[in-house]
């Protein structure tokens, strides 16, 4: 490139945050007091991290920011904002405009899609991939390998307006496609899949597909057949592997192995000793 | 903060616009001709207030920027683009990269959330509270105190595409929960409550739960009940006061010295000679 | 103005990109390699125009920016971030914030809203205009003169997660109204109307009315009434003009001009030797 993306143009760094090894910030972004960022890692133009909260307007000078930890080999693109007092593993990557409201904990290997809003206090764990316009509630709870589909919302407040806020939680494994929501508090298994467009307003046992409003059980998973091969599609992970650890190996080795603990890395992705 | 939030840098402000005592002005942020902002009042970095209008770009120097007006003690968070021709009234806030597009009036102690969208031309009463990605469209009419969640969108264009535009009204109190769309020309009372995933296609009497697609009266709202305590929750005035003007005193006993003119100041949340 | 929009700061621009004549580029705006931008065209402030690829976080040196196109006569609001190897036609318009991935070919006199994001690898004919807050997933096909209103999803993944990514195609005239979405691979087609809050499942044939969710066809759009007059309102070429190529004659007309070649330029709106 003849036009270099990282100028180095307006770039202020506060001197309480710790930049690791091979880390590249983009024009105009702002490192806050803090905020510790893992090698390797990539910051694009226009950033926010370890956003002041709230207090920070009404506390003055006694207003200390909470710590901000980005994980090694990380890519955020540009203009994300990322509150003071989250946590995101290794290998997080995101879009562009992303919000993230502070006391989030990412586990390692997430993703978050451009115009995604995380409302901050949630748990997601490895492997969590949002797609575009997400917007995650405050004390939502997501297993590992959840994908959430654009424009679906985790809702919070069973009567609103209320100083009630009990979130989702969602299962290992288990998807929420397009333009679905989340009623406060309803719990979904492992393994599920809840069909675009649905409004879930009860818990979800493992393996089930629920679709409509309000969505209703209409089959287990394991029946619905891949449109092109006839064969069945889920648990998907026998039948989609990019990006996942068991890329390269059968799903059930990768649980083998995962199990006798024989496998190492954040992502569990290599063998022990190879 | 060892890294202050404003530090000036990129700072423009018009000489024809006004600004009030004890004003934060971000970094970036660009405040256009014929802006008033009110005392105390924080805008963020990286905001446009006093956007120009179409007309800019085809007028040339004819052109003339509208007034905009922010109200005092307000917080505009980084990333708002506020048209000209707007009114905002005190104790105005926002969350990150709303959009506000020209001619919309705003009450006292209003609201906005993280992308929320407003399309102009449009009424808001005291005390409305918009959450993330609310999408209001021209000439719509929201009376006070009323709450609207996530992904929620106000249409006005009966019979797409048309030059017919005619918003939806929402009365006092009365709350429009996540995902919901209001079709043209709709107007709801005051106390209802729209529930999540809801299509309003219909007008809706005071005091109603409605809900589906197409919206459906339920019940009263009055017989819905607490999910903790099992009392009723709604009127929620009654059981709800954070950051209302009741707060710290009953509902009944504000409503009865409102009516008494017995309070004073713009939310009305003080007692005369108080 | 007395503050003007166009200051020239922090515009940054690669020495392989083509500036037409008469081009403005606002504030902190970055023209990557290999953009070209037609005449007269206004790029608003803080906008990035052919962002690289994800390939250039992992190529380095060898990465090389594919072509990007901006037609002529076109209006980029604020806030775009338009990446590399898209081809806009002339009279392109956007609101603000909009992101457009790598891919896409618009035609001539396209708009889009404040906040869509168009996925990429799609193709659009002339006159479409997208609301705000559209997503449009990759491998996607619109007609000339569809229109999609806000939070409507194109889709793509018939058993996510998958490697399969078959987009919806929308024929010439078609509308898909707000909150609606088109599951993978579905053909709506022309002169159809996908009423509000619709998930629609099965090819749409042309002229209807399809509603719900999943979507069943109601009517032949034809038998639909304008509220006002109580006249058909659709097909709707007949009822709207504003800002269309038979703006100023009769649709019947222009549709005869057409068929017989006697239209020129790129929106077809003058006679042969007018």
């Amino acid at each position: 490139m003849q036009l270099d993306k990282f100028s180095g143009e307006g770039v202020r760094i506060s001197p309480l945050a710790k930049i690791g090894n091979n880390v590249k910030i983009g024009d105009r972004t702002i490192i806050y007091d803090n905020v510790e960022i893992g090698d390797n890692t990539i910051i694009c133009n226009d950033c926010v991290i370890g956003e002041p909260l709230n207090a920070y307007y009404f506390e003055g000078d006694k207003y200390e920011n909470p710590k901000t930890v980005i994980g090694a080999d990380s890519l955020i693109r540009s203009h994300a904002i990322i509150y003071a007092g989250n946590t995101m593993g290794d290998h997080f990557q995101t879009g562009h405009r992303v919000t993230v409201r502070e006391n989030t904990v990412f586990g390692h290997h997430c993703s978050l899609g451009t115009f995604d809003d995380i409302q901050g206090h949630s748990e997601f764990g490895n492997y969590c991939r949002l797609h575009s316009n997400v917007h995650i509630g405050m004390h939502s709870t997501l297993g590992n390998f959840v994908f959430v589909y654009p424009y679906v919302v985790f809702t919070n407040d069973p009567t609103p307006p209320s100083d009630i806020c009990v979130g989702p939680t969602v299962g290992d494994f288990s998807q929420v496609a397009t333009g679905s929501i989340l009623l406060p508090g309803v719990k979904i298994g492992q393994h599920c899949l809840v069909g675009a467009c649905s409004s879930v307003t009860k818990d979800v046992p493992d393996y089930q597909l629920v679709v409509g409003v309000p969505a209703k059980v209409l089959k287990d998973v394991r029946e619905i057949k891949d449109r092109e091969t006839g064969e069945a599609h889920y648990p998907w992970p026998y039948r989609f592997s990019r990006n996942m650890p068991w890329n390269g190996m059968d799903f059930d080795e990768w649980c083998k192995l995962m199990n006798n603990n024989e496998l190492v890395g954040w992502g569990r992705t290599q063998k022990v000793n190879s």
